[in-house]
Parts: C-alpha cells; sequence; structure tokens
C-alpha cells in the first residue's frame, strides 16, 4: 500500500517511504518554490533577475545521535533502511510532515513555508518514549548553495552574533542578486554549529555517515571562498522519559545579512509556525468551500475537493516551475477563477504583459523563452470569459495592461483583439492559420518555421477563442462592427478547415512548410493526431452527430489501457521539418504518450456530446490505481503530465513527473463543469450533468458570486430545476443577492453515451 | 606520509589514500582532458562547439562482489574505509594506476586516454592472491551524463549488437553536438549490464551500496527518456589461487554510432593499452631528456626534470582547463618552447587567431570571455622570442595567421607589432597604459571601464614586450625604424611611470577612473602590491642598485611564512572602483592570497638581480614540505595557483586547487634559466648561474638546437668557461652542428645575495 488519504486533515498519508519513485509535494508563495519528496529532500527555487534557478541546493537532514550508544540515523531519511517503528509522511496542503520513530525516539519534522520571503521553516518534534533517560544530540543539516557566480572567493560562511545564527554570503562585484544572503536560525541557541561540508560530511565521508557525528561536538569552524557550504546545528538534550522538545528553524535567502535578522526573527516569533499552518489551512478550506462535491466515487471527492485545487494553485504561481508559460498560468487561472477570482485576475493581468503589439505572445517567462510559438493568443478570451462568467465583473475589460518591448498601454479587451487578428492576419495558402515555431504542440517547433506551414489544430483554436471572445463583446453590448468582422473569419476559417484539414474520417493536424500533410492518413507514421480531433468538439466546428463520429475514431485509434495517445503510431523518422517530437523517442512526450493535457481535452469533449460515461471510464483509467497500469508511479494526490506510450515498452505506463502540468486545472473543470455539469454563466450557475448512468444522485455545494448553492443532482426521467423549492424554468440558476443560501434540485434524465 | 616519488617510474605514490584533500593527477589529448582524484575519480571535459564543458561525469568505481559470502566493495574507492591490505596510486605522466588488495583479492586499475579522440581506457587486473578458488563478480561502473539539452526524451541507452557494447545517445533536434553519443565497452564480453543509476544503484540505495550488487545477475535493462544512465558490466569469474585476468574498458563520446565502433574497437585491440603507455613514456621521456637538472636538491631535481614539464604541457593544450586563457597558453607555450617547440609554435599560432586587428586580444577562448582585458598583446613577444633563441627559426615571423572577426591575414611579426601599437595608442592623463577592464590582475576589473583608469603595471610589462620586439627585429637587423619609433615610446612610457608610478620607495599599480591611485601608500588597503615590483626589475626599469632596494622593499612588506603576498594588506572595503579583487575575502586571490604567479616572478627577479639565496628560499617556501605550512594539501608533484594568505584567518596556507596555474611554467624558467643560469640565445646556450652559496656543483645536461650540452657548473674563485675541453671568452656556449655531444665546464665566482 503507498498510503491513504486523510480527508479529515486533508493530507495524503505515505505509508510506503520506498516507492517506485518519490512522492512529490510542492510548498511555495510567490518568492519560493520547494519541491519535496517523501522525506523532505528536494531543490528550493526562486526566480532571481527574471531567470529561475535553483538557489538552495536539495537536502534537509535531521540526524538524531544517541550519545550513550554512538548510534546515529537520519531521522527523515533513514539512509540504511535501519527497523524504524513508524516511517511516514504527511502530504499536506503547504507542508510536509514526516514522523519516525526508532528505538523509542519519536520524531516529527514539518516543512513549510512563510507567506512572503524566501524562506523555510523547519518544525522539529523530538519526545522520549522510553522509559529511561535519553542523551540525545541532535543536528539539522540543510546544504545551501551560495555560489551565483563562479568566484568563490567572494563566498564566506561564519556564525553572525547579530542573527545568532549562520550567515552564508556571495556578495561579489556588480552582482545584482536579491539573493547573495543565506542565513540558517533556530528559536533555541544551538551548542555547536558548522558551515561546511567537508568539516561535517568530511572530505571521505558520506551524508549517509557524516564524519563530525563521531565527534562530541561540532568544531564551530567559520569560512570563506567555500563551494560546499552545510547549515548544521547541533543541540545536547537529556531527555526524560515522556520529555518532548520543539525546535523551529528558519532557513532563507535575501540581499543582506539586515534583511536576515529580520526576517529570521518575524518567523521564528513564538506562536508563527502554528499561525501559518493555521493560514495555510484557513487559505484551503476557502478553496474546499467554493465547491464541495459528493459523488459515489469517493476518490473523485477527494481529488476534486481538495488535490485538484492545490496543483492548480501551483500552476497559477509557478506555472512549470521550470518558467511560466503564458499559456499555462492563463488556463490555470480560467480554472484559478472559480476558487479566488481576485487573484486569478491579478495574474491575468501580469501575463497578458508578455504579448507583443503584433498580438502574440512570447512563450514563456521568467526565463523568457524566445522561440515564435504562435498559439499564446489564443488562449486569452476563454480566461478572461472564465472570469467574467465567474464574478461578472466587466471592469476587467477595461483594465489597461501593457506590451512586451514596449510602452503601449491598452485595455484587456484591446488585447484579446489584436491577438485575434495576429491570428487572422497569420494565414497560409490553404486559408490555415500559420505554424511558426509551434503551437499548443511545442514539440512541432520546425514545421512552420520558413513561414509557410499551417497549423489546423491552431485554426480551430481560433475559431475556439473567437467565438469565446464574440460571447464577451455579445454580453457587453456594443461591439457590432468586431463581433461582424470577427463572424466573417470565422466563416472563412471554418470553410478552410474543413475543405483542407479533413482526412476523411478526422482533421490533420496541418501542413509543414513544404505542404506536407502532418498528422494524416498519408502520413508515415503519427498518422492520427488527438488534439485536432478533441478541439473540433470543444470549437464545436461540426454538427453533434458528426462530432460523435469524430469521437468514436478517437476511441478507436487512439485509446491504450491508460489513456488516450497524443498521436498514433509514434514518429520513428526524424524529420526536421517536424522539429523536436520527431526526435524524441517513441511513446514519450508529444511523440505518442499518453499526454495527459490532451486526455483532459478529450474529457470536456466526452462530456459537452453527453458522451459522460466515456469521459468518466477516461478519468478512472488515467488515475493511480487503474490495475492495467500498476506501475505508473504516480503520486495519488497529483496529476502527473505523461504516461509513456505503449510503443516505449522499455517505460511503458510510467509517469516520470507530477504536479507540473496543466492537466489538473483541465480536469477540474472537466469534473465539474461537464461531467457533473455545474458551470457559472453571465446570468446565473448552468446545470447540465452528464455523469454515469450507474449514479444515481450526486451533490454539489458552491460558492457563485457571494452565495452558496446547494445542490442535488437527481437522475430521474423528467428533466426540472427546483430552486428554492419553486420549479424554474431551463437549466439555469440565477444569480441570488450576496450571503444568500440556495438550495437547488436538479432532476434530469440526460442520454449518457 | 603522503607518499613519495618513485623517480625510476616517473610516478609519484600516493600511501595515504585519505589526504588532507583530494590529490589529482590530469590526463589528456587534444579533445578530452580528466582530471582524475587518487581513486581515479573526477570529470572529464571537452571543448564543444567553442564551448568547454563536462560531458562525462565524475564516477569511475570497478566493484568487487565475493559470491560466496556476499561481501562487495568499491576497490579503487573503499568507501567504508575496510581494512585494505594494500591501497595506494600511483600517479603517473598521462596515466593514474590505483592497486588495492582486499581479502586476498590483488585488483589493479589505470586510467589513461589514447593519443586521439575523446575516450578513456580503464585497465582492469584482478588477481587470486588467495589460497582457494574464489568466486567474483566483477562490475566497472562509470556515470555519463549524455544529456546536452534538457529535452530527455531524446535520450536512450542500449546494448548495441554492432558495438557488443552499450551505447548511450541524446540525438536531438537541431543538435550540432559532436559528443550526442557514449559507448562503453569492453575486449571481454560482460555476463550482464546496466544502463541506469536507478536499476544499478537503485533509487533508494547508494553509490556505497548499489542495491543491485544484491542480486545474481544486473538486470540487462535498455532503457530511454533517462535523466541518470550508468555504464555497468558484470563479469563472472572463478579464480583458482594464482589466477589473474585483464580486462579493458573503453568509454568514449563521438558523433553516431558507427564512429564509436571504429574507436572502441581501435582501442581495444590486443596490445593497443600497453602500446599506448610506451608512447606516453617516450614522450615524456624526450621532454625529460631537453633538460636534467643534478642539484643538490632532490626534490628539486625531481619537480624540474619530470612533474612541472608535465604540468607545462597541461596548459599549453588545455590552459586553465576552465577555458583557454590568450595569455596563458603564450606563457606555457614560452616555457614549451624548450621541450617540444614545434607544437609550442603550433598553439602560438593558433592562440594569435583571438588577437583583435586593433592589436588588443581577448582575455579567453574556448569559451570567449568578451570582458575588455587589456594585456594580451604585451605577453606575445617573450613567446616569440622563446621559440626564435630555442630554434633559430626566423621563419616563424613570416607565418600569416589571422585576426579574431576579421579575415586580414599577416605575419607574426605585424600581429606583435600591432599589439605594441594598440598599447601605445592607448595612454592616459598620465601617460601610463589604460587599465580597460583589467591586466595581469584580472580581478582589478572595473578600474579602467570608463577609459580613464591607467595601470603602472601594464605600463611596466608593455616596455619589456618592446624590448623583446626590439630584440627580435634587431637580430633580424632591417626594421630600423620600427625600433626607432618603439624606443622613442618606451623612453616617453619610462618617464611617465617614473614620474606617476613611483610612490616614495616602489612603485603604485595605477591609477583607477577617477585618478584614485591603487596599490599605493596613500590607499586604504592594499597599499603595496607586488607585481610592479617584481616586473621593474623583468623590465629592468631602473639601475641594478635601485632594484636591489626595491626587491628588499617586497622583502619588508610581502613576505610570510609560505610565500610572498600580492598585495598587504588585503582591501577590506569592496570599492566597486576596482571591481572583483576588493569583493573577495581578505587573504583570498589577489587579494591578499600568495598568489604563486606572482611569486614565480619573484623567483625570477631575485635572480637577474644575482639574489639567488632569496630565490631558491622562495622556491622552498612555496613547496608541499614546508614545515612552516602543514596543511597547504598541494599535491607534492603539483605547483598550486595560490595559498591562502594570512588574512585569511579561516584557511591560510591552504591550497584549494593545484596543476591550472601559469606558475608552473614560471618556476621552469626561473629554475632552469635563472637560478641555474642556462638559457638560450639567438648565438648559444648562455651561462649564468646564481644558485645558492652552499651548492658546490650542478650538472645539467640539455638538448639545444640538435645536440646535447653537459653542462657542469661549478662554483670557483674565477670566472671560466670550458667547451669540449677548450676556454671560450665569455658565458655563451655556441651552437655545434646537430647532433653534437658538447661538454661544458662553467666556473664561476658569482656573488650570491
Amino acid at each position: 500500500m503507498i498510503g491513504y488519504f486523510d480527508n479529515q486533515k486533508k493530507e495524503y498519508v505515505i505509508k510506503d517511504m520506498y516507492p517506485l519513485r518519490p512522492l512529490l509535494n510542492y510548498i511555495w508563495n510567490e518568492e519560493i518554490v520547494v519541491n519535496l519528496n517523501q522525506f523532505g529532500i528536494g531543490p528550493s527555487s526562486a526566480v532571481n533577475q527574471g531567470d529561475l534557478r535553483r538557489v538552495v541546493l536539495d537536502y534537509r537532514l535531521v540526524y538524531i545521535k544517541d550519545r550513550d550508544s554512538g548510534i546515529y540515523y537520519a531521522a527523515n531519511r533513514n539512509f540504511r533502511q535501519l527497523n524504524f517503528e513508524r516511517f511516514e509522511t504527511h502530504v499536506g496542503l503547504g507542508y510536509s510532515r514526516i514522523f519516525s520513530t526508532y528505538q523509542n525516539i519519536d520524531f516529527e519534522l514539518t516543512l513549510s513555508v512563510p507567506e512572503k520571503d524566501f524562506a523555510e521553516i523547519m518544525h522539529i518534534k523530538i519526545k522520549n518514549s522510553d522509559s529511561k533517560v535519553r542523551n540525545l544530540s541532535i543536528y539539522p543539516y540543510v546544504r545551501p548553495f551560495v555560489n551565483t557566480t563562479w568566484h568563490i572567493g567572494y563566498n564566506q560562511g561564519e556564525w553572525d552574533d547579530d542573527l545568532q545564527g549562520l550567515i552564508f554570503e556571495h556578495n561579489g562585484f556588480n552582482l545584482e542578486n536579491p539573493y547573495q544572503t543565506i542565513f540558517f536560525k533556530s528559536d533555541f541557541l544551538p551548542k555547536a554549529y558548522e558551515t561546511t561540508d567537508d568539516k561535517f560530511i568530511g572530505r571521505y565521508g558520506s551524508i549517509e555517515h557524516p564524519l563530525a557525528l563521531k565527534n562530541k561536538s561540532l568544531s564551530n569552524f567559520d569560512t570563506v571562498s567555500e563551494e560546499n557550504f552545510a547549515c548544521v546545528f547541533q543541540y545536547d538534550f537529556a531527555l526524560k522519559p515522556g520529555e518532548e522538545i520543539t525546535i523551529n528553524l528558519v532557513i532563507g535567502l535575501c540581499k543582506e545579512r539586515t534583511d536576515a535578522i529580520a526576517i529570521a526573527d518575524k518567523y521564528l516569533k513564538p506562536g508563527y509556525f502554528e499561525e501559518n499552518l493555521q493560514r495555510l489551512d484557513q487559505v484551503h478550506e476557502a478553496y474546499i468551500e467554493k465547491m464541495v462535491v459528493e459523488t459515489p466515487d469517493e476518490y473523485l471527492n477527494t481529488m476534486t475537493n481538495v488535490w485538484l485545487k492545490r496543483q492548480v494553485s501551483l500552476g497559477k504561481t509557478w506555472a512549470r516551475v521550470y518558467g511560466k508559460g503564458f499559456r499555462d498560468v492563463l488556463q490555470d487561472c480560467s480554472c484559478f477563477a472559480s476558487l479566488d477570482p481576485e487573484t486569478a485576475k491579478q495574474k491575468l493581468l501580469y501575463t497578458l504583459k508578455f504579448q507583443f503589439t503584433n498580438g502574440n505572445t512570447i512563450r514563456m517567462y521568467e526565463p523568457i523563452e524566445p522561440h515564435p510559438y504562435q498559439d499564446g493568443a489564443a488562449w486569452i478570451p476563454a480566461t478572461v470569459l472564465a472570469y467574467l462568467k465567474e464574478t461578472g465583473d466587466f471592469d476587467l475589460l477595461d483594465e489597461k495592461v501593457g506590451y512586451y518591448g514596449s510602452d503601449l498601454q491598452e485595455t484587456v479587451r484591446d488585447h484579446m483583439l489584436r491577438g485575434l487578428r495576429y491570428l487572422y492576419s497569420e494565414k497560409g495558402e490553404h486559408g490555415l492559420i500559420l505554424w511558426r515555431g509551434g503551437d499548443w504542440n511545442d514539440s512541432i517547433d520546425n514545421a512552420g518555421m520558413q513561414g509557410r506551414g499551417e497549423s489546423v489544430w491552431l485554426s480551430i483554436a481560433t475559431i475556439k477563442a473567437s467565438n469565446e471572445f464574440i460571447e464577451i463583446l455579445e454580453e457587453e453590448g456594443n461591439q457590432n462592427e468586431i463581433i461582424t468582422e470577427l463572424k466573417a473569419e470565422i466563416e472563412k476559417l471554418k470553410a478552410a478547415i474543413l475543405k483542407n484539414g479533413w482526412d476523411g474520417k478526422y482533421f490533420i493536424y496541418g501542413y509543414d512548410d513544404y505542404g506536407n500533410k502532418v498528422g494524416s492518413k498519408d502520413s508515415v507514421d503519427a498518422k492520427i493526431m488527438l488534439n485536432p480531433q478533441t478541439w473540433a468538439v470543444l470549437a464545436g466546428i461540426f454538427d453533434v452527430e458528426d462530432l460523435h463520429k469524430l469521437m468514436d475514431v478517437v476511441e478507436e485509434r487512439l485509446k491504450c489501457d491508460y489513456g488516450y495517445l497524443q498521436c498514433a503510431p509514434s514518429m520513428t523518422a526524424r524529420d526536421p521539418n517536424i522539429g523536436r517530437m520527431s526526435y524524441f523517442q517513441p511513446g514519450v512526450f508529444e511523440n505518442g504518450s499518453v499526454y495527459i493535457h490532451g486526455v483532459t481535452f478529450k474529457i470536456v469533449a466526452d462530456c459537452l456530446l453527453g458522451r459522460g460515461e466515456k469521459a468518466y471510464e477516461t478519468i478512472k483509467i488515467l488515475a493511480y490505481d487503474n490495475p492495467l497500469n500498476p506501475n505508473s508511479g504516480v503520486e495519488p494526490y497529483a496529476v502527473s503530465n505523461m504516461y509513456y506510450g505503449p510503443e516505449c515498452v522499455r517505460k511503458k505506463g510510467y509517469a516520470p513527473q507530477s504536479w507540473i502540468t496543466g492537466s489538473a486545472g483541465w480536469l477540474y473543470r472537466g469534473i465539474t463543469q461537464f461531467l457533473l455539469g455545474i458551470s457559472p454563466e453571465f446570468s446565473g450557475l448552468k446545470i447540465n450533468p452528464v455523469f454515469p448512468q450507474a449514479w444515481d444522485k450526486v451533490k454539489v455545494s458552491r460558492l457563485f458570486r457571494g452565495s452558496k448553492y446547494e445542490i442535488e443532482l437527481i437522475r430521474s426521467d423528467v428533466n426540472k430545476l427546483v430552486v428554492n423549492n419553486q420549479e424554474i424554468e431551463g437549466n439555469i440558476v440565477p444569480v441570488y443577492p450576496e450571503n444568500s443560501v440556495v438550495q437547488v434540485k436538479y432532476y434530469f434524465k440526460q442520454h449518457i453515451f
């Protein structure tokens, strides 16, 4: 057993501490993002001068030594797999807590970050559960990385009397580095310290066996010009039976020593650790309260109510962590709009700054990805629309935002329009949108670099975005010329898609610069690709009946035991006119994996067509407990971005990583807005469930525009909407005055495919 | 005891396998440079597309498992410090050989590189010295690094039937990487293999305890899309008492699989390993034969005859390894001209391509260092002069060489002239050469960035270089106009130095952009700096008597227990008008360390003034066995670039690294040409010894222009030169016809200070 969900505490409890691959948690604020495995080990990163880099390296260990027996061990890592009486990790929302017990010493380590600042808080509890006094030395150890240039002569690490803790500096010439000072302090004065790995681990020791643990005391060695720093404190205790001690530590980075003192003291203030966890709990409780679903599927409930929200929350702040994709942040904001609309709005406005005045956007910021990707603008209207429908706050449209590399400031409405006009201005000889350096599939990064290749998927996405923008303008009611302009463009583009994008039974992905079809029955491989089909549904390119046929092709050609393939078969011929995708190994990433972002589009497409059975089945085979994919390694509480496809015979089904994917947001919306069918509209909450036949009833509690809607979805032989005991025409629950509690019963008889 | 020199084998034998810091060896050819510690572990690097980067990571281990007892260990690393019966490393010239014996299994691992290609050869011998049959599994392990982009989807690692070995590829789109394929093959078909650390070490194993060693057989798992590759073979043997087996392995990088097969087979051909070591031995024997010194100081003899030559050899090919400094390669070539003039010439010509047409040079190539350093041109004439005096080959001067960023091709003579004219064109208001982004002291990188700061040291160096160029032109005899031009420039510049560079008792280092003196008695700190004083001697700026006084100031102000400080006191006030140096911690690098390059200038300066006692004493206090500096950590066989200065109280005397420094070449020339006084001149070998009074006699055998000069230097009460039993006027031994053996006795009565 990997572990279990503790829904009471909103935790996942890892019981198998040595699973197939490390099970990750992310904790973060706006300045720091920490990637923790089940042992609490992993890198902290920050955005530093517009670039994203690792600024504290990846060890966090607490060694315990019994001074009488000389036995020592890393209580949160257990390198040697000693016979711990207890060893488990509680993955929390904003913290990880590792428990261990060895030879009657109970250990607890909670890792969290404060609300602000680049800082981590380590909260350690140690209790003597033995019947005799235990003489223990406790050594917290963190490996900091201060060398932001290769000039180690700038480095020093030392005990600082003003801080009453350790300071590590890389204070170099001409460095505008906001993170050149590392500090490490506890609320309990240590007996001794080390500042270097050389002294603690030893030149010929190891992390499993630090040589300094053989000594009575650490050496208090201050150092300069060091490559391998270490933050180590030693505390000596004589713990009576039943006695427990608590140590709080803070490690962080800042510009100057004076900042360090202020920051450390703020987070070591008595009670801060608990207050901070309470704050986190309130934040997450508020997210949970926004939408509570009760379906017969407990796992689905837990994921929807708790964990998908958390994962989306990472995306809207840190995107893919290695960088902030323009479209990635927007998609997560589309979802986050329902959890915290104000934050979603701020993120949206910030992200729009990375649009060029020509209407196109950059692919990624922090760090800037300069390759000319083409789809950024197509993602803006959906995000704006989601925000508007959630809040009714049309003032957003008049907010002014700058452009990348320009002094121009324009409204959000103008940004959207520039984006769409850019796309329509970029058409090739088949009347489709030019591919340039890539679209959703950023691994097809060379099909359009000559300026001739065209993307069917991007053309479809442009229609979807145009319709979203039109929906906004129509609601505003005063932009008829633009609406007319866009509708004409849509018709032309749709005609071109149907004429040049249709392959007989499904859509191709596009044309490369030399007019070769990509993702076509005529292609050497990758004869069919997933996204043009699912997006044809999302954009409503066809009549419903034809879209059903299209999705049948998807079922037939792209399904595997644990999801739907991005393409089939995988490319095996390396093709410079395609680019990166064709150089990936078969079954890997865009080249034929179960790329989960694509599968979540498929889930939404299913729901839009009322194919709820298929949608739910897809959700289930993606899950960690799919018996047909026992070695995925995935965290039960996180969505991966990929399972290697079946053609990747050496690793099929394995999920190399999770968390950093836009799939979580799409899955959340797929479940809540489409499968359960509770979606915000300008005029109220629309109800249109398509959940599987086996479910008779689902309850949903949803906060919307300041009121609470307690909704029951009841399978029936009629369609009937009852709001506060009154039957209402249609399926839209109107907006009630703020602070109302609205009782909704929706009886429905949908045919589910 | 660290170990001992085995002069017979030209090896240093490391007996203490756990010294203060790792003792390094470098092995290399033109494509690969490998940094090996005493265990044979360390990174391999290559120049890859004009940049220098690490391409194979740093583990090379051979695990031995006794299949009967289950006991295993890393035979060349002994992580757990088991009770090995033998454990030592023989540091050879071009190889390292590690011996160990544990429980009667003798192990020997020789690491070397072939003459060409990015490849390493591992030669393993294992012998059963037990009285019973021993059933052993042997596992060579190397950790390769193939991910030249972050797209792990390009990666695969697998057994290749054509190679009969392992292939690791990162074959990505748009990569012009010559090192995208790694191969690993042995001359003995393994029983099994691994391609990943995950399978060999295990997710929760460690390098000390690879989990795969618990199994009977490795898993033969081929993989794709992997971040952590491993090259591991398993061989099973039943060794009879006294039986020995030998395994040769080759690991390398190349462009394509087909190349891999050709390269691997070439170096696994029977006998190649031994042939290659013989080739290396011949190369080094030739270098040794060039100049054999026999002084009463055995250590000095060993360093001069063997090890300094090796270290200079690294410099002329790989410079500082992290990059190839223009001036660094030139200085090592000045020295290497006496060991292998043809190679020195090729390196010189290659390096001159990195001069701009304006006469200035870049600081470093591979990778390019774009900061505007100013002293490159001042180092060219000395190197050309050294080559000309060694060979008499004046054709060099007419060789045409290009310029950096230009199509212009000009002669070596023109390059020198452009360089000097550039320097004279760059003068400030004190009539001194502009400092720009730095000179020798590249850590004073901001004293002249406004275009006003001036360097006294660079002005002195310009005079020295001018005189060297004039010496060449005068020997050519047909460039009177240029000589006149330069002599006038020298006079002007010298007058400016004496007027504006003199501080009363010594020279300042220069003026910053705001007219503040640097390295002056008026400075806040760094009130005196070493190089302007020693270079005043090297350039002969003053009368001899005044130069003696100047060197007395150096003795008085800059001496410490283990050398001479680059400045005193160290800078403590961070000064943006100085740059990097003032941000270094006190006593670190240019900021007050014993920067050994500077100390070797001082040794030469001493010798030029006849202060042989001081020169020799300086050589002795720099050495690894200086009792006043017991914790330097330095390799006995290599020169460090720095000992931290006494003001660096936390690390004083420690040498963080060795090998990669121009000090070795200067020390070699200091000993041979200046202390022993055997220096090539256009007309013959000049003899002018200044070695210490305590030595009565020194023998030197030197090859020069195709003949062998067997020289005895004998302290006497007259000066007398006897060549082939004939007394000759003066102190220059004329050039004899090629293949002569010339007997030289030089009696001398120099006063040594």
